[in-house]
């Protein structure tokens, strides 16, 4: 068992800044990790705070602060390969500013998601940091005017919102992968995405579409399958589009759990991807390039999409107004990229 | 712009309650997100509150109540795909009782970690889940021991430490694997995992030895590299080993980030999975099982590790003493399981 020293009265704030021969604001901010205060003050602190067994209630100083340096991280799923990286990001940088992220999780559920926003609220978050549902939610949106710090909203068209927007440029990484399925002689380019009405599928159809106008083609709407970014909902939608007239000779998966689900209806359908398929990802994840064959990405990186929405969040925290950020996609091909048999 | 009612005073909780017709007290535990607060109570308290413009301050009823209803989650990077999960899993359970969790990387770094257990002392987590970077790192046993919350620790064995366990039973599953291989004719077996020092590597390390010792055999100690579960790591040791007098024949990576290694290396040697290399990854994740050929996995459930590690936690905040909870793994043999050429 570890030892524990028990002091004979609690030691206070100011035992400690005696002890350290500081100011007793100097000690607050050590202690609340503030970023301004040097390693060596920090050092000076804390020894002379174990020494004396005093533990300081961050919450009392929080409450005469007002900030608990704390950031509220709303996303739908964190084990989506694509929030947890996002989150590594934003919490790479937040701590090195002292701010923690607390997670929350909405599975899709706006109610929750709303829930989730006042809740924060109440617990006097400094600033939230949201992927959202929808974009159109009307108690989600009232829930995020009504939050008093501040709101960085991820990849998200909202109206009349007061917020920072770092937003996602799905768009032409898509047109780059559709204009090379056509100059490789596709013309029944599936798309399989989630809903059209949010900001990803939304942009991700633009690009498509832009790619086939400037073939002076139009795109066959039939091959859109948008709704849900469900894996089983992509599965079914390969089958179906596959027991159709119009049989895709390429198919882009908008989303991770999207290409899963994709992969698993060609499989099941007896089909082999860059053989009698063409097949493109979105989001990037490790095993697409390691699967055989390679698999070719429409590629974002949501470790700087987490960092520079937590800049941002900082950036607003200390004064500055809201911002638009546009981060970039890129499409890379691999061996999925192959010309229709 | 949504609309903002701005009251000629600030409403106070009596307010709600007297426009709510309820107690004072079920005002509080309505606004807390108390779980035993019904959902019919929970809307007329949330009705009135808002219709009053009433926040209600959780820092402060956290001061008076001494619980804050958060509960820290340390982990060494929330984007492995393991631990993105686990959070998943803890916070479905978390979030249904009311509490948040607070996220932390430590990024493997056993100073950081600890300053990370101060930190959550200081702000008055009820309770921590933790996957520590080591086992014997004083300063963190003993951040660990002066939490004054409730402490779950995560596939860890630390002595002397006061606190819940849930384990995670690699030996077993190993053990089938490696059994499986050998029946297959194979011999020159390589281990590539993290550190033998930590839980996961040594009861690996114990699974490989007890299948070698079930056929009157010794695992050749040649064929373990341990030390690190990053990627760069798992891909050098494999180039090595088959730089080696004792080239394998088959290989089990443990880990999810040592899978991406070997198959790397692997693949930068110019050899395929599952002809002239058997391979067997640990840690189930989606595209091992889509990729070509499908990859052999010793699984285990870190969604269920998650819930089961929230309500182990759950339990001990109610009062109930320290668990040991032990998780199973299991073999999935898939198309890498093949005999030695």
């Amino acid at each position: 068992m570890v030892s524990k020293k028990i002091p004979a009265r609690a030691a206070t704030m100011e035992d400690v800044a005696k002890k350290a021969g500081v100011a007793i604001s100097s000690v607050s901010r050590a202690l609340s990790d503030h970023p301004d205060v040097s390693e060596a003050l920090k050092k000076k602190v804390t020894d002379a705070a174990k020494k004396l067994g005093f533990e300081p209630n961050l919450l009392a100083s929080s409450l005469r602060s007002g900030s608990t340096r704390t950031v509220g991280f709303l996303v739908r799923d964190i084990s989506s390969p694509l929030f947890s990286l996002i989150a590594k990001g934003a919490d790479d940088v937040l701590r090195a500013h002292g701010y923690l992220l607390l997670l929350t999780n909405s599975d899709g559920d706006t109610e929750v998601e709303t829930s989730h926003l006042n809740l924060l609220a109440r617990r006097r978050a400094d600033g939230i940091i949201a992927s959202l549902v929808a974009e159109t939610e009307v108690e989600t949106l009232q829930a995020l005017q009504q939050f008093k710090g501040h709101v960085v909203v991820l990849d998200r068209d909202l109206v009349d919102v007061t917020a920072s927007f770092v937003q996602i440029d799905h768009r032409s990484g898509v047109r780059d992968a559709v204009r090379h399925m056509l100059q490789l002689g596709h013309r029944r380019i599936a798309l399989v995405t989630g809903p059209v009405t949010v900001r990803a599928g939304r942009e991700r159809l633009k690009g498509v579409e832009d790619a086939f106008k400037e073939v002076g083609l139009k795109f066959p709407m039939e091959l859109l399958r948008s709704g849900s970014y469900d894996s089983d909902f992509a599965e079914e939608a390969v089958i179906d589009l596959f027991s159709s007239d119009l049989k895709p000779t390429a198919i882009l998966a908008g989303g991770v759990q999207s290409s899963e689900g994709v992969l698993k209806g060609i499989r099941s359908l007896g089909l082999t991807i860059g053989r009698e398929v063409a097949f493109i990802a979105c989001d990037e994840v490790s095993f697409l390039e390691l699967s055989s064959p390679p698999i070719s990405v429409v590629s974002r990186d949501p470790y700087s999409f987490g960092r520079v929405s937590a800049q941002v969040l900082l950036d607003a925290i200390e004064g500055h107004g809201p911002q638009i950020r546009v981060l970039s996609t890129h499409y890379i091909a691999r061996a999925t990229s192959t010309p229709p048999i």
